[in-house]
């Protein structure tokens, strides 16, 4: 059985034995660890909690980690909660690749309403609303979340179209604010709902047009 | 020639010779005409300068009324900044209704894109930031701002099922989050610019579909 990430850079190494132990092994475990190790931290905390009570203090007790470690990686509290709310989501948020592009839409486009409701999902409009006026927390949320969430998405629709099964001129980017960018929309402006039918109904409009046929 | 709505009031009627006169004769002003006077005071500071230096001292000596009326009417500098601007936006943003629905929206969408980049377009995206920890301006936001708009593109969309230019089955609600909501996703999450060529795809994929035909 595989040792679990957490406790991997715990293990004592032959150096450990020649110098003065360290608590708990810290400044031995490889950076990659460590890092893994904190946004699994604040990935948890803000799914569960959101981002109220997400502190630089409380994430260093709870990951293991000194204070000065978390603001050499993460310039501010934004900046962590939306790596590790990223890192939080992946899998949850992950496109299925199968050969029905708008089943596999409609799949991740459910999936993403339902994550959108927890503490993390709302923790996530409030740092939409506070970047509006912090240009780094803007930068934050681009480079950290939404520029990644971006990609992932273009990839699929990329792959869609070189399938055949969505035009070759359409950009594909701009797909990406009329499906997820709706959802949004009414999240951050609440004067409709976020239904299982406006979720369907978002890929149709796009796959079968509004027009007469 | 009309009397301009701003000057009508002050016009001294007969009770007010019997009476000590007001300064301006203020206070003899219609309700309705001396709350057009605040609108249009507070839809032209948005429109030039935002919502930054918008105080409620501000609008009242401008509009000449008093700050105990402009309290009953508006509970907040977020309510007024919001009506205010809605009425200022109300000629750019209205809907052409020709016969080509396809057309009318896309001129309405370069327009909308336009006054979302003067100081009181962007003041509304700082509103819609705070509206998401603020639950008053959230309220104030969708009854004097994002519900009177919905419901005027709802009527554009409604008129062109009418005719036969949109599908029956379709729910014009959703075009709305997929038309100027993803363009407020663009404005909201800086991720990519909104660009004509953006517009006009948001219009064509949705009327054109983006499979295969």
């Amino acid at each position: 059985m595989a040792i679990p990430a957490q406790e991997r850079g715990r293990v004592s190494t032959p150096q450990d034995a020649s110098t003065t132990p360290r608590p708990r092994g810290r400044g031995r475990r490889p950076a990659d660890e460590v890092r893994a190790d904190v946004l699994a931290t604040v990935g948890q905390l803000m799914l569960t909690e959101g981002i109220a009570e997400l502190t630089f203090e409380r994430v260093a007790r709870l990951a293991g980690v000194s204070k000065t470690t978390l603001y050499k990686w993460w310039p501010s509290r934004g900046a962590l909660a939306l790596d590790g709310y990223f890192h939080a989501v992946e899998n949850t948020l992950a496109f299925d690749d199968t050969v029905d592009v708008r089943e596999d839409l409609r799949h991740q486009l459910h999936s993403f309403a339902d994550v959108m409701t927890t503490p993390g999902g709302r923790a996530l409009l409030q740092l939409i609303g506070e970047s509006q006026t912090d240009h780094d927390l803007a930068s934050a949320y681009r480079a950290l979340y939404s520029s990644g969430r971006r990609e992932l998405a273009y990839q699929r629709l990329r792959h869609a179209q070189r399938d055949g099964q969505i035009r070759d001129e359409v950009d594909v980017r701009v797909l990406v604010d009329q499906l997820w960018g709706a959802v949004y929309h009414r999240l951050l402006i609440r004067d409709e709902p976020v239904t299982p039918a406006f979720l369907d109904a978002l890929v149709d409009n796009l796959f079968d047009g509004i027009a007469p046929r």
